[in-house]
């Protein structure tokens, strides 16, 4: 079930170092991450642990166990930050390997109405704009540890 | 359940017409219609009947419901337009009242890698973008009916 050209696989199985300081959790059937735009606090990529490029291609029991872990890290990135609002995204363009973004979003960004992509666009085109994205690198071992608490509050099963 | 100053809500309820031509299935727990950009052809958008701002702010059952319908309705359009990719993604930045974004992306698009939403953007501000991305208005009723024809051959529920 492992693509040995996967940058997904390669890390999951330990061949690749994982892209980003901060692993948040190991669920039974995903590995959630702390992504790389911290602008957005909280902001997790939730990686499937079986390769499959579209989520309806996974048996209807791992998908449904799949979604459950979405569901669970995203009330505990909720509880962690108090989000105005949550984006939830499987895109898959550049990494075909099932992966969720999910993105809190804060009544204080001013482009709060647009998907994240506009802003995550421009920062990769501007390296100021990439700084401001990111926040701050000292930041991110605090939040990763803010969202375990939230998880083990709410009982997150473990690998 | 209902809101009255929810735009989806005022749908659901007959109160206010549904926003295109084209529902595609009326789900027990979801409706899909026919989405505006149909340079993605077969991007729908799947609106769930019961109004809540968060996927993890619906009771478990009802959740898990309304995800496989949206599987469902993702299988459906990789069956009619067997698209390079699927993504998925439920935003509510400007509505929030949980819907789901369903776009095929397609070898032949030059943003295949990218987010739809940095075309959408550009066809906010350029009409002739705009003409690009909605198509031509006379093929969305083959197209909403290619769909039906999948989610009949998949056995899909209806309410």
């Amino acid at each position: 079930m492992s693509q040995p050209d996967c940058p997904f696989c390669r890390q999951l199985a330990g061949l690749d170092p994982l892209p980003e300081a901060g692993v948040v959790w190991r669920f039974p059937h995903s590995l959630a991450v702390l992504g790389r735009w911290q602008f957005y606090r909280g902001y997790c990529v939730l990686v499937a642990r079986r390769h499959a490029r579209e989520l309806h291609e996974l048996p209807d029991d791992l998908r449904r166990a799949y979604l459950d872990e979405m569901c669970l890290l995203a009330r505990a990135i909720a509880l962690a930050v108090r989000p105005h609002k949550l984006n939830h995204e499987l895109l898959g363009n550049q990494v075909p390997h099932l992966h969720w973004h999910l993105f809190p979003r804060s009544l204080g960004d001013p482009g709060r109405l647009d998907p994240v992509w506009l802003a995550v666009d421009r920062a990769n085109r501007d390296p100021e704009q990439a700084r401001l994205l990111e926040g701050d690198p000292l930041d991110r071992l605090a939040t990763v540890r803010l969202l375990q608490e939230s998880l083990t509050a709410l009982d997150a099963p473990r690998a």
